[in-house]
């Protein structure tokens, strides 16, 4: 099995020895201290390069739709596919203001998008409906995981140093909806939340669907990857593998919301030591993604009420990032600015 | 007397009906969404410019450190001058990062800084001391106002539509939590902090002398003018007179933290109208911040745990900003993408 690197804890010390003599009362950049130095951690160095980051979406379809769980028809997921290629969804606008790479793969969707300038890596169109049957077969499983995997190599060997994954994939809050209350423990009625916006009727038939996916399993002895392919998608199992083969690199991601914490979780089930190599990014507005970011022991660092997906809200965080790295690396010391110290 | 100018609620309505088509579930990109229809409204277009920021930097020292309320001596005021003069402090490697214009103003350092090349407008060499008289007279306060309107009309003249201020100046977290505690009614206690990290005992220390300077004054028919006078300090005078400049010029300020805070309450309390051109960054650190925020009607958009001042926490927020008015001009509607509607 693929294991996570270790994180070079000698260069994070080095790190915040360096925060400590810069031009400010020490602590007063507040997260954006600690921020660095875990960058220094992940890169090795007590002075982190700048970040590159890559930004990779897997759309893929899902057959829990037939059960009406989404406000949006599934024939969206191909659509939005296209907005990608075209350069009008929000995360190519997103990906143009960071001048980072842009990855679209297709590993499930459902429509036909073979003339799409994306990567075609599609494994089946769209999972099984997993209220129903194992949404995705061990093969199928391991096939979209690879997928990400190979995804993460790309972007790694293009240079970058920071990855995100973005989903595209109608239905898909509800594929993670059971997933974190599998991975998590938490009670379906905390986790189950509107998605792109059903109503309260549309919200009790999605709570319905993830109980019955819940009570359809025999989940003693499931491993991680099995209860992946039990309730997961295949743009979600693209994700984990994703991330799985980051952190073997030595390459954080960036984890955006809902979907992602869902995918990061049935990462972590496959390697507890994953979350070394996460950082959380923002706050999703989406029902349960607290209950995802506790089991994975991470804090977003920003609660803006979005709930998009994509990968959007990681991308809007990356500025932050890169200017606690800038901070960390270009402030002068106390030394250097001939300032004088502490009077106390 | 400048009065803020009329937002153009027009184009605000009509950045929020954009909002409504753009390919993407309605409210899915949460604060980022509004902020776009606020800059439609302060720009009077529904689909704004870019943002183009400019930062100036107002530094000032303050006669109440004869009392021990700081950790680091008076003498740093200048020498971070110099910091910000040679490049080396926080503020400007944001404003590299931000490819922002950068100003350093002074308007009160007490130390040498003549031969430095940053703006100069010294009114005084320090205020007085808060805790024992009138911490500026009238003409000087005019003058600190004046200052920062100046170099408002500079930023704008040069072709910034979002205005920062930030502030350096030894001591003026003392005289910011008093200009809090009166212009908001809370109480001491709840405003005064630590800093840039005094102990228990200088906090005691802070907190009396607060309290004593509170007590000195009658307050009866001060104008907020007058208040600023008695509690103030230079650079936040003129941080005061910047923001009143910006909102009359029709440019919104994008408030930093707790110093920037009592500045805006300054200014507010000359032009009530003032806070419709506010916006909110971060939610500092130092105790009291949100008693002033929400005497400001503004809402953080992060919270970091920063407390450095410089306008450090605002310009961390503006990659923020400028990818929600990204977003809202350049994502594809539904009907340019062709993209079905929801099913709902």
């Amino acid at each position: 099995m693929n294991r996570s690197k270790p994180l070079d804890l000698s260069a994070r010390n080095a790190a915040r020895a360096r925060q400590a003599i810069l031009t400010k009362p020490p602590g007063s950049l507040g997260q954006l201290e600690e921020l660095a130095c875990r960058f220094a951690a992940w890169q090795g160095r007590a002075r982190p390069d700048v970040l590159r980051p890559a930004i990779t979406v897997f759309a893929g379809d899902h057959g829990v739709t037939a059960e009406g769980v989404s406000a949006f028809p599934s024939a969206v997921t191909t659509e939005m596919v296209r907005n990608f290629a075209n350069g009008g969804a929000a995360i190519c606008v997103l990906a143009r203001a960071l001048d980072a790479r842009l990855e679209v793969v297709d590993v499930g969707v459902a429509g036909e998008v073979s003339a799409l300038p994306i990567v075609h890596a599609k494994v089946r169109a769209g999972s099984r409906n997993l209220a129903k049957e194992t949404a995705m077969s061990a093969e199928e499983t391991e096939a979209a995981l690879e997928a990400g995997r190979a995804a993460a190599r790309r972007a790694v060997d293009e240079g970058a140093n920071l990855l995100i994954a973005g989903d595209m994939g109608i239905g898909n809050t509800t594929a993670s909806a059971a997933l974190i209350c599998r991975l998590t423990g938490a009670s379906p009625e905390l986790v189950v939340g509107r998605g792109t916006g059903i109503d309260d009727i549309g919200l009790a038939n999605k709570l319905r669907v993830v109980k019955t996916a819940l009570a359809r399993v025999a989940w003693e002895n499931l491993s991680g990857q099995d209860t992946l392919a039990e309730l997961g998608g295949l743009e979600i199992a693209a994700m984990a593998g994703f991330y799985l083969e980051g952190a073997h690199l030595g390459v954080p991601s960036l984890v955006d919301g809902f979907i992602a914490s869902a995918a990061a979780l049935c990462a972590k089930a496959i390697d507890p030591s994953l979350h070394e190599w996460l950082l959380a990014s923002h706050r999703s507005a989406e029902a349960g993604h607290d209950h995802a970011l506790a089991a994975l022991q991470l804090q977003p660092l920003v609660d803006l009420g979005m709930r998009l997906g994509e990968g959007s809200g990681a991308a809007v965080c990356v500025p932050l990032l890169q200017m606690a790295v800038r901070l960390h690396n270009e402030m002068a010391t106390f030394e250097e600015a001939g300032i004088s110290g502490k009077s106390a």
